[in-house]
């Protein structure tokens, strides 16, 4: 991706979010770079070594927090819109993480973001509810501490959003959004009201909360971090923190994950055939020929399969760098790489299925669902 | 008020609106007159009979339903931002024919709206509200054929609002109220949640519903009419009716009954002093002088004293259209006038708080307030 390209970034939660270079969302967004607190974080997560977590905004209580042993939330979620895919598993990870850290953790259901925005009524994105949590109880979300709701049976959130409402003017909505209808305004309201949820009495009260999330979210934070600050005399709340995640990159070389593009990624409710078709035809960094690639090495910065080892596939970091090594020297071909990368999909799919399906009673049970 | 003032009036339900020309809202907001549909109506109000409820929307499905004894509902409500008083009185009154008549009755108690217009925080607006049910019951409202619920804690109308959000533009929201903030279109919204709650599932699906309200409040009439349309399948929403009735005049001639001017109104709570005074004070259609007054008449067209005797204080019709005669050709002076009046008003307030007092713990009880 050339740097020369003069393009702006638009961060767009409810749209299409390119990114070109994640080097400029530093200056265009006042969003930090995440690479000099690595060294204090004391067990980093594998995505913030590998530069997955490139950028945070605040991100000071939380490692305060994390180094002192004091009090401190991790809060994010998932629009029920379909079935969890490497996306959702990127957030639903990070979320696990800093639960296993010792953060109280809170995963949103985001159905009404799912509705105002996907239009997708709230007994259909229960189903997908319902799977998205028993994926999440599957990657090892302990929900003994941890809170996972939906947005539309969550009272406190809703609350949250019209009491919001009165300090926020239609400027500031266009400013950060643009002009939308008044669903989605809501929506964002409402998603503020997600993330100082942890800050709640109910909750223990004001602390730290980091929210990971994939860098399209970050007007959300811009939002809520405005109404933190104006609604700190009433509710004490510490403005949030975020830490902010790569997107990675669609199967085929497309600019976005989109259903009406279903090449452009796999869920893990696919059938092995399904994924294994989609992977062998995945668009990479490779050379039209094997030739010109053993000379000319492959390009990983461009490769979606390359980031899939990266973001998820690969348990050790010196894995990632050989890989690297080895496609950039042309010493591993794209055929052989992809060959690898879908026996460990594979397994993975395999075991996660299982545990996904020991878990959907205690899913329904947590969501309520008949 | 003269009739060539080419000014537009504009009705706004969060700020100031001084109708000059009841005549020109038929023109201007398609509102229809009531006066033909007087004759029809079984046992018209004394609201009706004397030309206060003026206008209406769509109230042949109401007037049906009164004929036929079918099921219909009214619902309206008040903003719990201070006690009772002449104008919130005219509404409870309305209602409460409305259920007499047969009507299941829904009261909301506004403190969404409170909030958003007026900066009351909840708890502070809660003791307005156990007031204000209080004088409802005292005013003869039957809780059983009834429902009386405040925004805040009724799930089903914040519900109500986030789904109608999705199918609701800023141009909409700017057309009908003006560029607001957040909270007041999210206001706006429950409000149409209000007006439509009676047709939920909850309270025996879709029905005619009338609203009577001051003609301030037509643009959440015609916002929720429009919804309703939008949500007829999802809902089988019969668009609801209205009627509008003419605002009191402020005792003090002044255009709007405010806080910030105590002399334009009184709160059935304030002392039997205070009441005097205001009365006594208050301006009329009278003349600088007696003279004067018993050669020329007053004008009771913009009399504050002779609308308190038609909209609230007269029992028989014959007793206003005597006063009106009577203050037309200058055999009753503004002082004897008020003298009446008051003596009228002290007994009612008297014997209200008393039934009021009876009435609080019950009021509590339905509010859930501890």
């Amino acid at each position: 991706m050339s740097k020369s390209s003069p393009k702006k970034t638009t961060l767009d939660p409810f749209g299409t979010t390119v990114v070109e270079d994640y080097e400029r969302l530093y200056e265009e967004f006042g969003i930090q770079p995440f690479k000099p607190l690595l060294m204090q974080v004391p067990d980093p997560y594998v995505s913030m070594r590998r530069g997955v977590i490139f950028g945070h905004r605040d991100f000071a209580p939380i490692l305060h927090a994390m180094k002192t042993h004091e009090e401190y939330a991790v809060m994010s979620g998932i629009k029920p819109t379909g079935e969890f895919h490497l996306g959702t598993l990127t957030t639903a990870r990070e979320v696990i993480y800093f639960q296993q850290q010792g953060a109280t953790a809170f995963y949103g259901i985001a159905d009404v973001e799912a509705y105002e925005d996907n239009k997708i009524p709230f007994e259909r994105s229960e189903k997908y509810a319902v799977g998205n949590v028993a994926d999440l109880l599957a990657l090892g979300f302990d929900p003994r501490r941890g809170c996972i709701y939906r947005q539309s049976r969550e009272e406190r959130v809703k609350d949250l959003a019209i009491i919001f409402g009165r300090n926020v003017t239609l400027a500031t909505m266009k400013a950060i959004y643009g002009e939308r209808h008044m669903g989605l305004y809501i929506s964002a309201l409402i998603q503020a009201g997600d993330i100082l949820l942890p800050q709640l009495e109910d909750f223990g009260g004001p602390k730290p909360t980091v929210v990971p999330v994939g860098v399209d979210q970050d007007p959300h934070l811009r939002l809520t971090r405005d109404l933190a600050s104006k609604f700190r005399r009433k509710y004490r709340f510490v403005l949030p923190s975020s830490t902010y995640h790569k997107l990675i990159k669609c199967l085929d070389g497309s600019p976005k994950m989109s259903k009406r593009n279903p090449m452009s990624y796999f869920t893990f409710q696919e059938t092995p055939k399904s994924i294994k078709k989609k992977i062998s035809n995945a668009f990479t960094g490779g050379r039209p020929t094997a030739q010109e690639q053993r000379k000319l090495g492959g390009i990983p910065e461009i490769c979606p399969v390359y980031d899939m080892y990266m973001f998820h596939f690969f348990k050790e970091d010196k894995q990632v760098a050989q890989l690297y090594r080895d496609c950039r020297s042309g010493r591993i071909l794209c055929g052989e790489d992809k060959q690898r990368l879908i026996e460990i999909v594979l397994s993975f799919v395999k075991d996660h299925r299982r545990k996904r399906r020991q878990n959907i009673d205690k899913a329904r049970e947590i969501l309520e669902v008949e």
